[in-house]
């Protein structure tokens, strides 16, 4: 089933069931209000919601409306644990090659409150890497991540894996300058990665059918900046530690909790190497992956990271060619201060 | 006020107002029912619970019992957001001396679930470093802790410290092994950090007079290992980087959304120096301080870290001599496969 969170004044929104095309979608009210009340009773919930999943897609819910993407929060909307891998190989091999020696899975804990798909990410217009004449290095990373339920302290990555109970897209908003500083301290990401945006829709793993093979989603990841697609990538080939690694890795001496969600971090394609030079054909998955690729090629970066006004979206279709999550749509604005 | 978590068998548990004195409590019910809701609608429910409070401070609150620090979760179970600093700057000395160079706020974001002041602190009993053949080094840190209301990204630490609502001592258990690995990583401390464990009392800065200082909480946090007290700590001494800072440091680029808990990490005082040796006449308030002190004055540690059995109490009293938020109390032990 698919389960978005509309906008409604308060701080959790409020839980709708959204058909599989995306079109119509039903107020869950009399089931559930909130998508964590739904996760911490998802035995006895997540079969209701199911029935009225099926109606809906029946055409037959009495009162289903059209859906729109606009009117959602993320669908879990503030997060009890939120943490993400630092993305598939071909991230790591060119925004952090210092790090590619470490064992995995490599994990970073983040900020559990999230944004909606539509939202306007927003950043300081005067903030002190500005102040000092640097570009602060807005970027996205997009990716994938799931929501899980209740997973036992040190489960094998099997166990983990039986532990997601949704599935979305993610954007990752990364400052890569403040990034480069946090990286040195080594304390992890706090001031570099702001909030998280999601897909508007959270789908059951049945909804991704053979796509979803041992904690990987083989679809095509498609991203555009300012309406020109930069990546069509292999999301399953690109992301190397599956899903129930990163969840074991994360609950190696601690329990994951009902909500948590654990995302991927930037999905992109390995290079192809022709006649000795290296190529990126399925484009890239942030900035920083660009303009490593332009340094190794071309020796120096060319690619300008975002500005305010520029628009970011990502997206991901079935082998139906439905969209499967909707798609994340966001501009880069000022933040009023 | 003060403010506790009864376990219920619900996650959120039960909200009560507890008495001054601690001897006394009263469900909530009827004001609200869960520490988060409190939160998000502090302005409309806080002076309902400081009526309440009122009475039960009175003797005339008409359902009230005995208050009971075993039945506690921590007042709030799971937060949307936890972070921490590093600890005061005597256990940056002492236990992260390769640090001390970093400017200051020093923070690492953690883990939302969080352990009611009596709880078993559980270890695996067979984890990897054990079957290694090391120590995996279950270690506390004693501290303070707030539970903050909105703060906009951006604040200044002067504007970030009125967002604090709730004050906590905190228990940060630690597993030296892992955080070894981790600080080496540089990714921030996700294995070796599990479950925080606080007061069973939250308490408003109000309650804290005079002792509540910038920030700062100029009393005395009491130590004691399997019975024996180990810490002496003013703690207001020990916390050079105050709350206000931390907060700032979290919300640089976010908002510190309402629910959001930042700990000091452990608060020790710096050595005295007489004659050339130096000398910790407050204590420590983690072994890895202790173990480094030995370091230095007799060049190899001494002191073993915590094994199944120990037990741990930390607890403050003010200027009354009243325990202001009860003791955490809690013993290690082995979790059950």
């Amino acid at each position: 089933m698919k389960l978005a969170t509309y906008k409604d004044g308060s701080r959790d929104g409020q839980l709708l069931v959204v058909s599989r095309d995306l079109g119509q979608a039903h107020y869950a009210t009399g089931i559930a209000q909130r998508m964590q009340q739904v996760l911490d009773d998802w035995n006895f919930l997540a079969p209701q919601l199911e029935d009225l999943y099926a109606t809906l897609n029946q055409g037959k819910a009495r009162h289903a409306f059209p859906f729109d993407a606009a009117q959602c929060m993320a669908p879990l909307p503030r997060a009890f644990q939120f943490a993400s891998g630092l993305g598939g190989a071909n991230h790591l091999d060119l925004v952090y090659p210092e790090l590619t020696a470490l064992d995995a899975p490599l994990l970073h804990q983040g900020y559990g409150h999230l944004q909606g798909a539509c939202d306007k990410a927003l950043f300081a217009d005067d903030g002190a890497a500005q102040l000092s004449g640097q570009d602060p290095g807005i970027d996205f990373e997009a990716g994938l991540a799931v929501i899980t339920g209740d997973v036992p302290a040190g489960a094998p990555p099997e166990q983990a894996l039986d532990g997601v109970r949704l599935l979305m897209l993610s954007n990752g908003w990364t400052l890569r300058q403040r990034m480069a500083e946090e990286l040195k301290r080594g304390l992890g990401f706090v001031q570099s990665k702001p909030a998280v945006a999601f897909s508007p829709v959270a789908v059951t793993p049945d909804e991704l059918g053979e796509a979803w093979v041992g904690g990987r989603v083989h679809l095509t990841l498609q991203t555009s900046l300012n309406g020109r697609t930069v990546g069509l990538c292999d999301a399953g080939d690109a992301m190397e530690v599956p899903f129930g690694q990163l969840i074991a890795g994360l609950g190696a001496t601690r329990r994951v909790r009902v909500g948590s969600i654990v995302a991927s971090g930037a999905l992109s394609n390995r290079a192809l190497e022709t006649e000795g030079r290296q190529d990126w054909p399925k484009g890239y998955a942030s900035i920083a992956e660009k303009r490593a690729m332009e340094a190794r090629l071309d020796g120096q970066p060319a690619t300008a990271y975002m500005k305010f006004g520029d628009t970011l979206r990502i997206e991901m279709k079935g082998r139906d060619g439905l969209s499967v999550f909707g798609a994340i749509e966001q501009q880069v604005a000022p933040r009023a201060a």
